[in-house]
């Protein structure tokens, strides 16, 4: 289904090489939930990875591969691919997997590839879930079912996701995102599914920080950890006992954001603080306020390749450029 | 994975006969803006067919075609496939297909095949719109995409219809169901598409008669009928000037929604508010209390194969059933 | 502060003659629950009256006199004081008694004057309720108390209203407007409260027709009338039973509102579907869109004291006013 | 028009002495914004007081002044009369200064004395605003009119707080709470009035921690401090950068929050997320989850007079009552 010759590879090789030698991440000494004490640490930054179009809105594999390079020196946990900011909806189930497996080569084993793999039926999201293994990835991300939202009780997505972890062959992170779903994954769904062996944590978006401490704490006892959902919220998430972050900003500010992961392990709140102030409003830019058309606009600034959403997703207008580039220089990025 | 042989289809034939036999609906007199002004008469009652599965969850064409033979009788304007109710987003694309040609195949051509086609890109919903029309569709029924609702603008949502519609070889009915997508198409984009030659209405789910009354009001000059998207508000639509219906209701009680039909275009607005108030209840049980494991229970009471639904989508509980059924006895029902 | 002399009072005297002399409001053998049926005929039109200020905000009650002479020409059921068109909560309570009494005298014994009495304690409800009976009004709408939303179930609305009404001298009306208290009175309080002898009515402003439907229906056996609460929804809640409205655009378009109610009544759904198609923008014009400033600037036009708001309401700015007027010209009233 | 006779107040003056031996409140060289920056240092636990009641719901000044009291051995920053947890919608205008006098002379003048006098209008919230000044109150704090919320913008709350600062004898902190008003002060509203020389802070008890976080960064350059509205995100705020906290829990926990403040102060975080843990299911269940009902249940179990709320809000039911204690108990409380 995929195919990628050796000639389309080849461009890769140096970069396999420049990222095997990063050093690997460490984490010195901290108070932070995550690290020994779980089966699989996911603490650290995730980028969740655009996706790069060409002009024409075909997946384009060469840009995809450039941006990985650019974002190979940075000390990120791993990689998403297929989140919400990586227009997974857009994508065709061939081009999922062509994308997984692109970025799978691309990506030295020490960094973790999460793949999204929700889809609206059980059925089609074991399928997909077990495809996604095949090609590479490490963990699946399992997005809520929502368009019949009105039944989807928490009864209903704790038989969801046990099928689905049951069936996975790769460990599964929860995914909560109200603001496409319209649904919040239940807090007692959560703490149900949390005890669930190849249910390892839960990427929470929905920035309620009293029902992310609420999650960490009555998980304590499991091999489960929460994941900021958003750099807005991500110091506050990290002092409540997060271990890590899946951030759209860090497609753009990736280094910043580590920074921030190293200064909240390290203590150093204070620091902390102040460069989360600056990023409170450039995170806000490329989310809510202008979406992924505004985080690819971003991602040009930055060195990076970002180009045209797939329609109906409509690019910025000038008016909107300027605003959003605004927030980047009032707080110093730019 | 369906073959739909000769062997398959010779038990259809004489249904097929029946169905031809049926007398072509007629709209005596009425002062209703559906009829002759339209190019394509949108006028009456639309059952949004629920997808029958077998205990396993695969598609179950005998059973498909054993509920079209039950709905012959009843003076349908014509079926929707792959509404809401259908549970579309559960259907694989050749699933989807599949039960498009089949349906096509039991229905009278006097009777109007809508068929949903929306998907999230715009690509997609084109790709599948064709297919829908190759497949015997007479009208392509595109839901609003919904995933990325904080970009999908009015400016957005034009584009992509029109685009749609400049694309589809069938004519187009917009379709906007907020309990699902969390997103209303906006009043001025509805205004401006309805402008499109080949956009020809709106199925509106969203209840609110005020933006119904409106819609009719400022459309009046064009090609272009609202149908009211549930049982629960057709009076009030059809008082307002709305042109149809298509109420997942007509999947278990089609005939009484008929007969509403009738009296309100023959003027008959007491005997049909005394009919509607018996069917408020029954239509809140089979959509927004209890969904479409609620429909499919219902179907089965008044003759029809309901049968599960896909997985998350639970089935009711004991208890649950037996509200549902107090809401049609208690309305004289059952 | 404000003393009614007779000195004042004599301008009135005149006026109430004239009143006196309108011909007896009549239904015209008309289908509708409106009528004989109800211990108190609710069957008609209700301008929820603004209250006029002075430039300095303090209640103008000259200006008051004056619009009341205005609308005696027009055929209301009666009249709305201190509703959430009257700025209620802007009043002191010494205000509302005063304009209850201004009122009261300026109006013929045959129109119904309704005043809002609802506070958010019962024991104020109460004492206030009292008190406007006291300064001569026929019945008491209750608004829902909504500060504590979070605690006002079902339960303990049911105890609330069956408090007031056991207290109340003059019967009651409910009164449930999501817009302004973010909560609806849930449809099986409202069952349970129909059956209270001294509960006669609902005042509905939040659109809902399927619900509208469902309260005429479920209480076909009480002496309860429900009432419109805006002319958006003012033909369908007709077609589905109620019997009056209470509506904001019945301050400047009182007549065309009371020929709807007249069309709708004699059976005239074709007449009155027009008319209400030409309602629709100018009533969200003054309501949703515009607000109270926005009915009090529309009423000027139509020959009516509009005036200031009191602040914190903010004055239209000029393109507010030019868009305002639109909706009014463009709909053939102005 | 208060008159407390010196026969009441004699048995408050052991009371006064034992707070005024109570050792002033000092804050141990921390990098918190509050503290010497100020003109008014707001760094701190503030108690919104609950208001007791007599069984007959008369306000019980006697139990007042007993839980004020035993608050008296808590390091509170201060106390807050008339917030939302102090019933204050329910408190005739008389009785709104009663309280406030009564706590005035009882609490030691190091001690903060913040009073609710916000209104509707803006002519009352200033009127109410200097009678509390007037009563004792060291400031205002003054929720957003909500009533009409469709025509509260940013620029008529601008215009109403900018009014309420220029006439108040007092300073003014702003009080947002979405729960109850179905409102949020818009961010640009708080940020322009954050440069009133009489507006020094903000109580905000939406819980948007990104929100909190960027009004300490965009009014770090103002004499603004802004405070947790809520015990569920105080460690969060006070990692962004947060003053203070006015809590509803501190009228049950008041000692483990003021200890949660000393640890965030001194920089303990482990020790303070630990403690924050523990504290967000009590403090759900006090305010989101039972509401004022449940406050008072739980303030019996701590040695406070509880008591009734005045109707409609309802006592917890013996079921609800049990799920309270269990939130307690299972957090290690009781």
């Amino acid at each position: 289904m995929v195919v990628l010759s050796a000639r389309l590879l080849s461009p890769l090789l140096p970069t396999l090489a420049a990222l095997c030698r990063a050093p690997p991440r460490q984490h010195r000494g901290l108070s932070s939930p995550s690290g020994p004490g779980y089966s699989l640490n996911l603490g650290g930054i995730f980028p969740p990875l655009a996706t790069p179009f060409s002009p024409t809105q075909e997946v384009d594999y060469a840009q995809l591969e450039g941006n990985l390079r650019r974002y190979a020196s940075i000390p990120f946990r791993g990689l998403v691919v297929l989140g919400s900011n990586g227009e997974y909806p857009y994508l065709a189930p061939r081009e999922r997997l062509e994308v997984v497996s692109c970025v799978r080569r691309a990506l030295p084993r020490d960094r973790l590839l999460l793949a999204g793999s929700g889809c609206e039926s059980t059925q089609a999201t074991i399928k997909l879930t077990v495809s996604m293994a095949e090609a590479g990835a490490d963990v699946a991300l399992v997005v809520t079912p929502c368009y019949y939202r009105g039944g989807m009780t928490s009864a209903a997505l704790v038989q969801h996701y046990t099928e689905v972890a049951d069936a996975s062959p790769i460990p599964v992170v929860l995914y909560s995102v109200p603001a496409n779903t319209g649904l919040d994954l239940p807090l007692e769904a959560v703490l149900t599914l949390a005890q669930h062996p190849n249910i390892v944590g839960i990427k929470d978006s929905g920035g309620d920080i009293t029902r992310m401490g609420l999650m960490v704490h009555k998980t304590r006892q499991e091999d489960f950890q929460v994941l900021a959902g958003s750099a807005g919220f991500l110091l506050a998430s990290y002092a409540l006992g997060a271990s890590g972050g899946v951030c759209a900003l860090a497609n753009v500010l990736g280094a910043p954001l580590c920074q921030l992961d190293r200064l909240c392990r390290e203590g150093h709140w204070q620091e902390a603080r102040n460069l989360q102030h600056r990023l409170i409003e450039p995170n806000t830019a490329v989310t809510r306020r202008f979406g992924i058309p505004g985080l690819k606009k971003a991602m040009e600034w930055f060195g990076y390749y970002g180009g045209p959403c797939r329609a109906p997703l409509a690019p910025l207008s000038p008016a909107q450029v300027e605003e959003l580039r605004g927030t980047f220089s009032a707080n110093g990025w730019l």
